[in-house]
This record gives structure tokens, C-alpha cells and sequence, in this order.
């Protein structure tokens, strides 16, 4: 696992929930266990599961039950997008294969169905029936998040007013909101409640993790357009070619209503990998990466100003300090 | 929705069960709402709802948790049909198209999400962590016995010794019990739970759910060998099609272990209707589905003697009756 150098105080608590996410599973699925220790072992950096350690820090808790949140969050995370990749026909996520990319489809499903089983068996760990609720809310948002992304497809927004521009983006934020701020928020409600905050700071803590996953997502879409696929492990501009249209095209469509070229690619009648690289070029000379950077920020600096009701301490200095990290990360 | 006669006395709250279950979805999904009702209307007859209200039945418990718990059951019930349809390439239900048959497989799963994310959500409304418990072991099982089924497919048992026979049957049992018999023990465990039942009564309502799952789903792999395509919705013999051996096929392979036709079947070598009819005719002449039959009625019986534990009362009586009533049932 990688780990985030400003996270080196969580390291014993991460080192625990890592354990309990690889617990093996059911002795007669050895299948499943190493599906399940591969998916973790090329997912990321364990962000939400910090987020959930830090957000339980402020008051005592029952640490055991924050590392069970935190690893309920984290199996949360591995089902959706073991149902993402399949959904999209993902072969590859961050350079390793994916599970549809080796397994059938329907082993693939009844997979991401047994990690989702999974994830709602560490989350009654908690014993807190307040923490079940948050996690059956939020995976109703984040589902219904992606059958929207599947309705959406392949639509490009009509940008010919300002109203028009603003639905546009409200749209967008309503659909990153459901795919990632809806889990940060989720990982930081959650852990405290689990901890004796208050009502308030149980409701700063939601709105800190809600904020910096707008940031943290747009940032990711800003990525999309700007890496090379060796880096990502997937090729630039995979939504677009997806056929969804982040935040970066959004901006450089409200500049260029008339570049048809977007609407080429995002309708899939453009899959000519050097078109698809002319259009990135075109969003990146025309300063959207940036304007959508800028915004980016903006959710950064008001998920760090939601922390302000909580007292200063350690952890609410590493949570300040992840938002910040959260939009200077390259992968 | 078909009621069953002697669920007569339950109609009021089965109806508010209906209710919870159709409530709207997010109110940007008509999609989804109108998928929920399809589903929902051509779905059985409430049988596992009705076990979890008559399990809540023999103490005072608050009706309204109940209900909530009755509704998660079916929800629960409804979500593994979607994701169980899709794997199997299903495209009829009941003489019903399934989800798959007119959604892409992609906004398929993510509906199947969906529906467990709601189902987790009803099961919260009764406020109680033991019940949740019981809800994500049951859904590890269910997709720990689905992956199990998916790993075994188009496998013949070889059936030389008595040894193996026997192995073969707990195999059997294994997978039927994880399919159906968890759920149903899930719907009378919790219920249970919701009353004031003593914890010697909680196991006894368990143990008939158990049991009278195993006779239920015995007798429905007996009927797949009996009805006719127009009232089954759905082809004749169904299972061994697909490569799965039930235990009518198993008991004929235990008393014909060199008639390689079943085999040729299972394996998808003969996919020929008018061969496969014919090795359906061999099963029942043999006198398997007899055989499978009395088994399922022996696992009947044992369900009943379950619940002499339990207060000589409305609800025993009724789901006395209805474990009788469950391999009675033609469809």
C-alpha cells in the first residue's frame, strides 16, 4: 500500500484496517479472497478510511469500531467500482487489470454483490444503527448517481444561455456529488457519530468530507485530461470518449458552443485516437483545465473553513492539510 | 398481487408492506420506480414477507418495524432476482420479461445495487443492529452460494460410491440452503427478534424458516421437472439447461450413473429441445421426482415439529398450514 506522508500518525490505525479488510473470506471461495486482496492491492491510498480515522479523533471513541467504519467505507468504495468497470467495460484501473477483464460477467457481479455484503456486515460492526442508515443512504445516492451517468450518456448539454450553463454544471456537481463527496461525506458523518461530537460538528465534519470530494473529484476530471495514459493506467480523456462530459469540456463547451468536434467524440462518432488527442489538446490550450482547477479549489478552501467549529488539534490539522493534498496529488 | 387463501388473516399488513415496498424512488428516476413495480407486480405471492409478519406475531412488537422488516425481505428478495436474471441470461420470469431482457446489463446491475442499497435502508427502519446483522450475513450467503453455483456450473457430480452420493446431496443441500433457505430464515430470525420472543423461540422460528426454505426450493426444483413451459413462464427443465444439477437429476444420476445423456445436457453438449424432453421423461419415469418430493415433504415435517416450542396460537397455526401449503403450491 502507498501511503500519504502526512498520514504517518494514522499508520497503526491504517495498518488495522487493512487487516480487517483482508480478513479471508468464506474458506471455500480462496477465488474471491485473492479477487478481493488484488482489488485492494492496486486501489489507492486509503483516503475515505483516513478520513474516517481523522473524523473519529476529535472525541474518544471505540477505536475498534472507527476501524471498522473505516474499513466499511473502503469495501464501499471496492464494490462500486468493481460494478463501475464492468459497467463500463474497464479492462484496467490504475494499470491493473480489472475483474471483469478476467472473470465472466456475472461472476463479476455476484463478486461486487459479496463485497457489498461485506462492507454492510463491517458497518453493523459499528453497532450504531445511525451508521447503517448513513450507509444504506449513501449507497442508494451513489447508485442512482451512476443509472443517471447511464442515462446521461452520450447526451451533450445545450449551452446556448447562462441558464443553460448553470443547469450544466449543477448537473455535473449533482452527478460528482452522488459518485465520490456523497462517500467522503459518508466516511466523516459516520465516524462522528461514533465519537461524542456534537450535532454541529457532526454536521461540519459531513459538509468537510461532502466539500472535498467535490474538489477531490474535479480535480480527478482536471487529471483525466492531463496525464498520459501510462501514468493513469488508462487512456486520456477516457470519460470523454466514455461519452461524459466533466467539468473541463463543460467549461470549454460554454466558451466554444460551436466546437463540434466535443460533441464528435462524446456521441462516439470520433474514436480516432488522434482526433480524441486533437480535442484534448484544444481543452487544455484554452485554459478550462485551469478554470476548472480554480474551482476545484474553491471546494478545497470551504472544506477546510467547515473544519473552523472544531477545536484545533492534530487531527483537524491533517484533515486541513489533506484537502490540500487532495487537489496537488498526481496519482 | 395473488394472495395466498390462508394468508387471509395478514391481508392488512401485507398491504402495508405493498405499500412501503412501492414507495416512489428518487423522484428523478421514474425509470426505476416503474422497473420496481414491473418487478414487484409479476413477483410471486408475499411469501417471504408473510413469514416475516406471522414470526413477529407470537409478542407484542411494534407492527410498523415489522412491516419495514417484511418490505427489506421482499426488496432483498427482488434485488438478487435482477442481478440472479442477468447472470443467467434470463429473459422471462414468471412468463414475465425480466430486467435484463430490456435494460442494457450495465443499467441492470446498477438497478440491482439499488434495490439492495433499499433494501438495507428498510431494514435499518426497525432501528435494531441484530437485525442489520442478520441482513448482511444473509446477503454474504446468498452471494457466496451464487458465486459457489456460477464455479460448479456445467460440472457433473461423479456418483460412483456411496460416499460421493452423499457428497453430492450436501452439495445439493449447500446451495439451495444459501439460495433460498437463508433468506427465509432471515425473515422469521428477525422478526423474532422485533417481539419479545425468548432467545430458545428465536432459534426455533430460525430453524423453521431453515427448514421450510430447503422443502420450498426441493419442491420448486421438482416442479421445473413437471410443468409445462406456458404456466412456468419459462422452459421446461430449466436448471439442467443452464448446467445446474437439482436433486431430481442428482437422484436419477445416483440409480443411472452411466447414462451419459444428462450428462451431455448439463454440459451443454445436447442443447436440442426435443433431446432434452426426452431425458426429462427418463427423469420422471424413474421415479426421482418422487423421491425429491418426499424429501421435501421430510424437511416440511420438520419445519412444523420446529415450532412446537412456540404458544399454541393464530400465527403457529397459520404457518403450519403454510409450510404444508409451500410444497403443495403449483405456481
Amino acid at each position: 500500500m502507498k501511503t500519504i506522508p502526512l498520514l504517518e500518525p494514522l499508520a497503526d490505525d491504517l495498518e488495522r484496517v487493512e487487516h480487517r479488510l483482508r480478513q479471508p473470506i468464506h474458506p471455500e471461495h480462496p477465488q474471491l479472497t485473492a479477487v478481493l486482496h488484488h482489488l485492494l492491492g492496486s486501489g489507492g491510498k486509503r483516503l475515505r478510511p483516513a478520513l474516517a480515522l481523522l473524523a473519529g479523533r476529535f472525541y474518544p471513541a471505540d477505536t475498534d469500531k472507527v476501524v471498522s467504519l473505516a474499513a466499511s467505507v473502503e469495501m464501499l468504495h471496492t464494490a462500486t467500482l468493481v460494478h463501475d468497470d464492468l459497467v463500463d467495460g474497464a479492462l484496467l484501473r490504475r494499470g491493473s487489470p480489472t475483474l471483469n477483464a478476467s472473470w465472466s460477467p456475472g461472476a463479476t457481479v455476484l463478486a461486487g454483490d459479496y463485497f457489498f455484503a461485506r462492507a454492510a456486515a463491517l458497518a453493523t460492526e459499528t453497532g450504531r444503527v445511525r451508521v447503517m442508515e448513513i450507509f444504506a443512504n449513501t449507497l442508494m445516492i451513489i447508485c442512482s448517481g451512476e443509472l443517471r451517468q447511464i442515462f446521461d450518456r452520450r447526451a451533450v448539454p445545450c449551452l446556448t444561455s447562462d441558464e443553460d450553463r448553470r443547469l450544466a454544471v449543477d448537473r455535473y456537481d449533482q452527478r460528482i456529488e452522488a459518485k465520490t463527496a456523497s462517500l467522503f461525506a459518508a466516511a466523516t458523518e459516520a465516524a462522528a457519530v461514533l465519537s461524542s461530537a456534537s450535532e454541529a460538528e457532526i454536521g461540519a465534519l459531513r459538509d468537510y468530507g461532502r466539500l472535498l470530494g467535490m474538489g477531490f473529484q474535479i480535480a480527478d476530471d482536471v487529471l483525466d485530461f492531463q496525464g498520459d495514459a501510462a501514468m493513469l493506467g488508462k487512456p486520456v480523456a477516457g470519460d470523454l470518449r466514455e461519452g461524459i462530459v466533466t467539468l473541463p469540456a463543460l467549461y470549454y463547451l460554454c466558451a466554444h458552443p460551436d466546437d463540434e468536434r466535443v460533441a464528435a467524440v462524446v456521441c462516439g462518432r470520433e474514436a480516432d485516437d488522434r482526433r480524441v488527442r486533437e480535442v484534448v489538446a484544444a481543452i487544455q490550450a484554452s485554459g478550462a483545465t485551469e478554470q476548472a482547477m480554480a474551482r476545484a479549489r474553491e471546494f478545497i478552501a470551504r472544506s477546510q473553513a467547515a473544519l473552523s467549529v472544531l477545536p484545533d488539534s492534530q487531527p483537524r490539522a491533517i484533515l486541513h492539510a489533506l484537502a490540500e493534498y487532495s487537489v496537488a496529488r498526481e496519482h
